[in-house]
């Protein structure tokens, strides 16, 4: 559209986002389909965490603002449009994450009208910083779905990338926080995937 | 995992749903990605709207509760696992539309405990029904991404079936209740197509 079109700056601003976010659709995780077809994509896995959250919320031990959780998980990849995804067991990759990532923050969210883009940057710095009980379910979340998706399909990045049984238990520790009931769940998980052969090593 | 690992029922109902939302990745869409090189799938348009919900709802005429938005078009679509996705200009498809959509309510909901199935399913029924200010916003997303993916991929669905002027400007009706903002600019962005040829008749 051009701008002579438009009345609304700002609405345009916001259109231009929108745009901006179909790119999520191609940037590739490791994790894949349960069904083993293919590798999930970031659009997807955000999907999915955003209604896991509204399905387990009833299980966190503490009072959570859903909704909040929800905005966070929603936004809170939008950074790898321009950082990609970074494995989480990749030590290596994980080093200069932190920089590529406020790089990419400054500029999607520099996209939308200055008050807009802190609100979105806001939920994605808290989010980041794993403080607030939302962020922490938050997390969960984020770390439960890779997860099950592992369980699920036979292994998936656990055995591709022979992922010890104390890293994912140290992948999956804000569960240990967030609820009790997830946790424990998750921890009978991770011994069946043990006993499986899904897991290769403690 | 096995029943025996687990004390709590309800949640193994959850985390079987959880792992059946994982079909929704592999349910096409006509609709394709905005750089032309694949359909979307269900997932991904589904996390589209969401975030495009957050983003324009200080554009709704009426006040809204965006919660409320943001998890009926998380879940709008789940009965496409079953259902399959109905392209909406394919008039054929469209007869048997409810009743096909219904019977796939029945299974996915039917898998979780009684009133967390009843509560996802009404959120389902909201939409459906686009009576409430909220669902009317939502079918607004619904139905606004698919119209950017054809306008920023130079035509994309319109062309392909040459759908004509009258049939997106019925199919964005919705917005006209649910913002004058967002039904003027959408009414030039199709004015603008047509000029630029994606649109082909009137």
């Amino acid at each position: 559209m051009e701008d002579d079109d438009l009345t609304n700056q700002r609405l345009l601003k916001d259109i231009e986002f929108i745009v901006e976010l179909d790119k999520m659709k191609s940037v590739l995780r490791e994790t894949s389909l349960i069904d083993n077809s293919r590798r999930e994509n970031d659009a997807e896995h955000s999907w999915h965490i955003s209604v896991m959250a509204m399905l387990l919320a009833e299980y966190a031990d503490d009072k959570i603002d859903i909704c909040k959780v929800i905005k966070m998980l929603l936004v809170h990849d939008l950074v790898e449009i321009y950082a990609g995804d970074t494995f989480c067991y990749d030590v290596e990759a994980n080093k200069d994450k932190k920089e590529r990532e406020l790089k990419a923050a400054d500029r999607i969210f520099g996209m939308l009208e200055e008050d807009k883009g802190k609100e979105l940057r806001s939920l994605w710095e808290e989010f980041e910083e794993m403080k607030t009980k939302e962020a922490i379910f938050a997390a969960s979340m984020d770390r439960l779905q890779p997860f099950f998706n592992n369980y699920y399909s036979g292994g998936g990045t656990w055995k591709k990338f022979k992922i010890s049984k104390g890293e994912i238990y140290a992948r999956i520790a804000p569960l240990k926080k967030a609820s009790q009931e997830l946790w424990k769940f998750a921890s009978n998980m991770i011994e069946d995937a043990y006993k499986k052969g899904y897991i290769s090593t403690n």
